[in-house]
């Protein structure tokens, strides 16, 4: 139970990740951590302790009955209560909460449309995962009302950002990009690992601001998180895209 | 107390408002429950019923002894449970909560500086008051490191916006100016009353897109929100504005 105070609750003040478990082990679990931790610096946040957000998943798994499934974990890391109004406390006690739930593998690639609703380039929140998403839920919800299954979503200058709970890469003339962080974009785990992992297949990943008509170019478009790892893209606002043998060299190796 | 799964904690994903209670009497209270209504039906959640809300607030009034008190009463519409991840439920089930808190007048007029987070134009969310209110802490809390009261907001564009908690006019060359709601800007109860209070004194105001610059030129800036009414301005980013007729006469007549 939380409290009706919670500035999480009042102001969306606060973060959270979505950690995967699978095969009994928590996935890149340090880097989330990490960034939290992060996000924390930046929100002026106290930071949660890492073996605190371990305890917390773990409990949670167990209390679920998840702890040998594929589950995904999420933590969330309050302001917790006091201030006045907008105005944080002079000491803030943030409030660690953790639920896990079963994570299936998504069902095969995603359709995705362009979202009205735009992300916000102009706030470093859109670089960290806050509890403020209603703009996500409202492209996800765009998405959803016109048959797709996510969004994507451009900034206000009309670039391409990410899809609503992901981000997003894309393959052109047989060379790899994702926008930069500057677009509005969340710092992903799956997104550095991809990098990672296309350097290690000799591809180097071009870090862009571009705008949406560079995507109909595309010969391949991907999405990746946590919890989906590498998902392709099989259509965006009616363009479709076929398998792309790169985009299968990632999953496996980032996936 | 509040469910863990409540998506206005997970999410951000809900409304609220902030009504005075002034003499035992809500000021512009059905307002409020109107401006609730239609942020429900951009947010696409089902809305609460206006005499909900009243009982709601005037039960929270009792419970802390406020009833006739100058007092804030909160109100919170959360989405409520359910879903999955960004998805909505089938059928949303929101939460109403309230709380009730003393609301002294703001001392004296309020020192701005412009902040380095940008409102988000791009997204309907910033014209209501949902509870995704991060990019507005960290905004505040820009003013306050700086020695400021509040803080004012540019958009993506760079044009005058408003403040963290407040809408924002000017006067320059006798006329009276307030930023379009297309610049990401809360449709204010106030700054509705303040616009309908000077046309009954024979100003017009003009609503309008305009860049930062526009403010240099300002003979006086103030703010509005349904606690504070009319704030004059006395400085913005070290520039400094003294007192004004038509600024004192619309704090009386709508504040």
């Amino acid at each position: 139970v939380t409290s009706e105070r919670d500035r999480g609750l009042l102001l969306g003040d606060g973060l959270f990740e979505t950690v995967l478990w699978d095969g009994g082990r928590p996935v890149r679990f340090e880097a989330h951590a990490d960034r939290m931790a992060r996000g924390c610096a930046l929100l002026g946040l106290p930071r949660p302790l890492a073996g605190d957000l371990l305890g917390a998943a773990e409990a949670a798994l167990d209390e679920a009955g998840l702890r040998a499934s594929r589950a995904a974990v999420r933590l969330t890391w309050s302001a917790g209560e006091g201030g006045r109004g907008l105005d944080r406390p002079g000491a803030s006690a943030p409030r660690l909460l953790a639920s896990a739930a079963p994570a299936p593998k998504p069902e095969g690639p995603a359709r995705l449309i362009t979202a009205a609703v735009r992300r916000n380039e102009g706030s470093p929140a859109s670089r960290v995962k806050s509890l403020s998403y209603i703009d996500s839920v409202l492209a996800r919800a765009e998405a959803r009302a016109a048959g797709a299954d996510e969004a994507l979503m451009l900034n206000n200058r009309g670039e391409v950002a990410c899809a609503a709970a992901a981000n997003l890469f894309w393959v052109r003339d047989g060379r790899l990009f994702t926008p930069d962080l500057a677009c509005g974009v969340l710092d992903g785990i799956t997104r550095a690992a991809v990098i990672a992992a296309a350097e290690r297949d000799g591809v180097a990943s071009e870090v862009v601001r571009a705008a949406r008509p560079v995507l109909d170019g595309a010969e391949a478009l991907f999405l990746t998180n946590s919890l989906i790892g590498v998902r392709p893209v099989s259509a965006l606002d009616g363009a479709r895209f076929g398998a792309h043998p790169l985009v299968q060299r990632l999953a496996v190796a980032a996936g």
